[in-house]
């Protein structure tokens, strides 16, 4: 038996790729949508992709299940569970609760996990003829090492009301539908650390049911309605992409022939593209964009987090122009591909000439945190706290406003206008990003708050943890 | 004044920058079709490339004109010169011997030198306001380093009879229409050594017209009639595709948006693409070609000479698959897309598993000089030369044949089938190539004569000058 | 708690970092020697390695432990157990059975589990506070997925007489030493498949406690005499090299400041070096070496199996000079270094001019399975099956000679002068290396038999399986 | 003739490869220190370097000669003029005015050419047998494209006292002395636009000796009185380390092996190596740099000034540490080796987890040229031109101190420290460079007018044109 972890920092997803030495048939779960990793994978291992599947319709990211199944011509296996509204609207042939299929020799035996989603699957692999005992579960955004899926995703992003406890309930339920494996078995989940699908998820790929049944919270809570209170308590703000992914996945996502390979601009042409309604993600890291951005873009650093943050707060139905260097490009590009994204247009390498151009560039304001305690005490300034609800809740400066960096183009009418607004987050990345948003957004009073709210405490600064998060 | 020579060795080919740092403009003459070159100088130089403008219509490569001006909206200068059959048929401003342009402070002066084709133009720059004195000339296909252009392509390429005596005489003429520029200017031709363009071009990059007026055969040779004999005499083959490249380039070639991006096959899709009519070009070197391929590929080793030997040798309206290791792809790509050739659809990075899919792979069989000469006086074997007819006319291998390698698909009839044919170049680098064609179109009692024609002259073995090409 | 498999395909070696994201203290489990992928990790993950261990002295690739030290001023943890002959000679700190430490919050448990080796330890790591509960075991070379480690390699490699049986019955000893375990526990093993530290490991990165032992071979061999049977059979011949790294590990290897940066040589800077004594080796393919190679060069295709098998072959007080592309020198210097092979002086990146020096480019001739089966019957041929043992005790060719590869240059007496010699392997890999070591030797009469073993079983020739390896 | 213009944008520096196709002898003349584009280029181009050749002692970078000749073993030509104090102090061959030699069928003919230095030597080169004509003149730093070399680099750079009189008026005869040569002889000289071996060198690779006598001014002024004041009138400053580069280079630049290969470092190991003396270059651009940083560490921003800046502002002898990524470090360090800065001992790729360590980055504050106006008027703030005097003297802010950037560390004395210092170059690329250098010399109330003279004269402010540089 061959195995692969496929793992996507970006939104910390996992895939796999398994196969069956023996017949050189091999399976994929749930793909991504730049599926050359896959493709390398077979051919330097001799393996034909020749079945994909996937544990439930993402809401994190597009599925690459189309792609792959017209770059191999694989067979698609996707859930039948979950009634009429979870059904995919794409060829494909349907797995259904207790189901077994084979990949060579490998057997898959499917179990319906519904709580995160309704149609959710798992897979209990056994390696035959080697042994009868199985060896490993996939268990998609089920189980995770060291929490469970959330199960209000359908409400916060998809809008269906009611949904988050009638998932609790069954997220409950699937967690002793597992009761009958034994200790030994390998659990793989969907995500890692960072993920904006659980709210605990460990940083290490794997772990065993024996492992999650005495440490996970979700197995040690026996209480039902304790465990439902728990699920539901503290789960992240989920980004404004997830519902158009779950839609999309649904669907059948796009398929595309190669990743799209945008033109390196000179500052002339990106102003073009601005004045014909481009939107301009500076990917330079926060020092970079303080010291000198183009007037209106938006600061998505090149990191870890970099779909996620674009998911958050770029129209995929309007062009997008990199500033990147050159050589971050295509993995850039790929990133945003990755949650649908596909319509970069250009990139500079720099913004070096942009002032060429007659573009007047903008900096952002910075303020030292003892410059802006003493501003707190005279009221000229007010704070904004960027941080999640969780976050915030947990302590902050008092008095501070706390709208997500990623909520603010909804909520910028809660933003003071009439004094100075200082930003800040736990250490100023993602104050950068806000921001950037602020500025784009014609808000012009606005300054960053060096160090965030770790450099305040680190000042020993007062702090409380009461109050309401605005967006 | 800011200048830019910009080569290309593949085709040896040399396109210009010419800025004005006074104003910020400039003009690109003769681009190429991946105009990323340019837009780069221009960025990082920073100047706006306000002008394009190109010699001639050229018949070795296609022009980046119509990219250049859609990605910068420059101005497009073209000839209005050679009559109605050579007019351009896209947009652009015409330009006749006598006129003037400027980029910025620059001006650029039009003369009229057909002879290698009709419409052809020259510019002579001068450098205001620094001096009233020219300083340069782009001298496109007219008057290169040592040579002149050929004026039989377009009877031998396009097939336009009786133009080659017409071209050499208008060259005599346009030769000395330069006569009133002084010594010291700067020549800057459309092509470097290596070129199909010209016979015998120096591999320097520029010359003066004082160096030339007493090296240049073209200039010391004063009697007319004996410069057409010697104009029109061993000129090399002109690869199949420079007829389809006139049309093109007349008509206005397709404007490509970006580079293609192929996608990296499995040998079993690549299988599926030979299967549905897909070219393979092995752009291995000949060590690994010969020592296993697919049938059927044309081995067309990446090196400077791979754009011409595709255009010898491929169909554009058919889809291309590469076999080269992953970083060569792009430039491979550039490479194909200089000369139209757009359609390649993916690449596989090497052949070790090729055999997996069932495919037999196959070899080049290899003779010694010494074998070959026993084995042509015993009647074993035919020889098959396929150097150009005037390689073969300064010596070669008695009752060999000679047929152009590049002319082999035509000539598959004059190929004996009843012995053993060895194949021989000068070194081994076309012998390769023409193996592979001669193997691809069934030939298969083939084999190649290890080191070539100089092999044979080192190991002592007799000569013939006499005797005619086949093809 | 941070986890990552750090996995070296060449030598199907894995290492370890494990951290405390509480307290941003990390350890590295057995470092390979080029350290920069640890430093990137730790860098990126905001990690301070301040524990370095190993879980034994390894004899397959040089420890980068001391690198790691001395960039990092980590302690360093070793076994102090095996006795007098066993321990470290260079500064560490001993661990023994039974020892705990702790890396921030995380306690390692040490367990002394001898059998591949007298010292061998391994660790169960515990991730305190979240669990009082085991969660992983670093088995090192003792407990691989599905097999556990060879007891046999003093003897063979380091030529310690009586030693096999020895560590077979303290291997069966320290698989029962871990019966207090749970079953859910992880097993992270040092090797994957492909290692030659073992001999049937699976191609999976990971296992639990609770599915070794019910299908791992090991824990369903109850007997002791059966198992220490069982245990000696069969394994794999460690490549020669496997000595040396065993006693520099235990000396303490030479610090690398960085990775050598072997200059592009020219063709006759090539030759110079061969003259002053460089061995070559020839990272191209086999196809590329079968179709033209400089004499004397040895063929080690640039492939995951590259370091073992120069391991075989070179001599790691001479030159090296390496033939292949400019992009790939830096991996192949690498995969060098991790074995200690350290003095690689320059590199060609191919072939193509080295004719130019004078030098007469070899080949190697290729017999089809047709006309070997011919020839056998003839006596026209001997047959040299260069598969290791115990697939040739699997199934051979009748009255073929049985040397495996990379023992060839101490068996040369046995190989037949009087007629051609045909080699062959399972499908050409390995018949590609074996005959550039004869053909090195000066060996001539050497013909490889194309498609190997695999070919000459599909055309339905007969086998026979008795018989016993010479070398 | 085979013919390559070497050019290195961060010394604006050319080298020259010349061979002989008949006979594939070539000879290097000028060339730099990172030796491997010569040898690739006559490796790609079958030739053999056999001889080396320098115009005269460079002041600018580091000789590559010693590597090259090591590297290849070519025969060393090097000038024998000049006088005791100029001779070349390492194994060489002597040439003197008059003196030919032979690369294959190419003459060189040596003329002694004094006045940028006492030794300078000019080669004509004749490409026989084609011609007896002369082809071109390799003039180094002798006559450029519309320049002649500055003489009064000795006594700036290398403390001769009253050599610069003499230089120039040594230089007057040797502009005279080609006076024998045609006007159609190509020149190609040793520096292009942007060296300071001059200060008015074209931005054009090559010229003609006719068009340098119609155009160039050094042949325009006939008067030599008039000439020597002109040409001693607005030299540059030359970098402090060009003083160094002529002792180096006269007695025998140290030779490298190979470039160094810096480790990557993480922020801990950084500040280990600032405490022990290391100097930080921090290689991202002024938005960044202004952004955040290292205090201490001297901005220098990777463009095509950076080899020259780093000679300014680096000691040779104490380590250096870059911060720059990745994909930029080699490059890098091939421009510091190139003027002898060899020590570069790791580099950090972003400045993200520098805070980690409890080090508190800086910013570089920023005035609008409107705030600066008003202060000034208020005489809060005192501005500092690190403009050429040349520029100062062009015209400048009223009562602005004028020391140029790369003095600044010689001239800290006069910086006012009683109130903010704003400092401003002519756009702010050198204004980033001072700033930083000041910050690091713990010069605190300092701040930067953002976009420089240019935006200055832009928003229409007063100037002054006269005054003196105090550095």
């Amino acid at each position: 038996m061959y195995f692969k972890h496929v793992y996507e920092d970006g939104l910390a997803q996992a895939s796999y790729v398994v196969g069956c030495q023996a017949t050189g048939s091999a399976i994929v779960i749930d793909p991504r949508r730049d599926i050359q990793v896959y493709l390398e994978i077979a051919d330097s291992e001799g393996f034909s992709i020749d079945y994909i599947t996937e544990t439930h319709i993402h809401a994190d990211f597009l599925s690459g299940t189309r792609e792959l199944a017209a770059a191999t011509g694989a067979k698609v296996l996707l859930s039948g569970e979950g009634g009429a509204d979870w059904q995919y609207d794409f060829d494909h042939e349907s797995l259904t609760d207790g189901d077994s299929f084979t990949v060579g020799n490998l057997r898959f035996d499917v179990i319906h996990t519904p709580g995160h989603t309704p149609e959710h699957i798992c897979f209990v692999l056994t390696d035959l003829p080697s042994s009868e005992e199985p060896v490993m579960l996939f268990t998609g955004d089920f189980l995770f090492v060291g929490d469970v899926g959330r199960p209000d995703l359908l409400e916060e992003a998809a809008g269906v009301k009611g949904a988050r406890e009638v998932g609790a309930h069954q997220m409950y339920e699937s967690v002793h539908k597992l009761d009958y494996l034994p200790d030994f078995v390998q659990v793989w989940p969907g995500h890692g650390a960072g993920s904006a699908c659980g709210k605990a998820l460990g940083a290490v790929p794997s772990t065993t049911l024996g492992y999650e049944r005495r440490v996970n919270w979700a197995y040690r809570t026996t209480d039902e309605t304790e465990f439902v209170a728990e699920l539901l308590d503290g789960q992240p703000e989920p980004p404004t992409y997830f519902g158009t992914m779950k839609i999309w996945n649904r669907e059948g996502p796009k398929v595309l022939q190669s990743l799209p390979r945008p033109n390196r601009l000179d500052p002339s042409s990106l102003k073009r593209m601005v004045d014909r309604g481009a939107q301009v993600v500076d990917a330079r890291d926060k020092f970079a964009y303080a010291g000198g951005h183009l007037p209106g873009s938006y600061n998505i650093p090149d990191s870890s987090d970099f779909s996620t943050w674009a998911g958050w707060l770029l129209d995929f139905e309007r062009d997008v122009v990199l500033i990147a260097p050159d050589h971050r490009v295509d993995d850039l590009v790929a990133r945003l591909v990755r949650i649908g994204c596909d319509r970069v247009v250009g990139y500079l390498p720099d913004i070096e000439r942009l002032s060429d151009t007659g573009i007047e560039l903008e900096i952002v304001r910075q303020r030292t945190v003892a410059d802006v305690h003493d501003d707190i005490a005279s009221g000229a300034v007010s704070v904004l706290d960027v941080r999640s609800a969780s976050e915030y809740g947990d302590g902050h400066i008092e008095d501070a406003l706390n709208i997500h960096a990623g909520r603010l183009p909804d909520h910028l009418a809660e933003i003071p206008r009439d004094r100075e607004v200082v930003v800040h987050c736990e250490t100023g990345f993602r104050s950068s990003i806000a921001s950037s948003v602020l500025l784009a957004h014609g808000v012009r009073n606005v300054s960053n708050m060096t160090g965030g709210y770790a450099a305040w405490q680190d000042a020993g600064y007062e702090t409380v943890a009461e109050g309401e998060p605005v967006g």
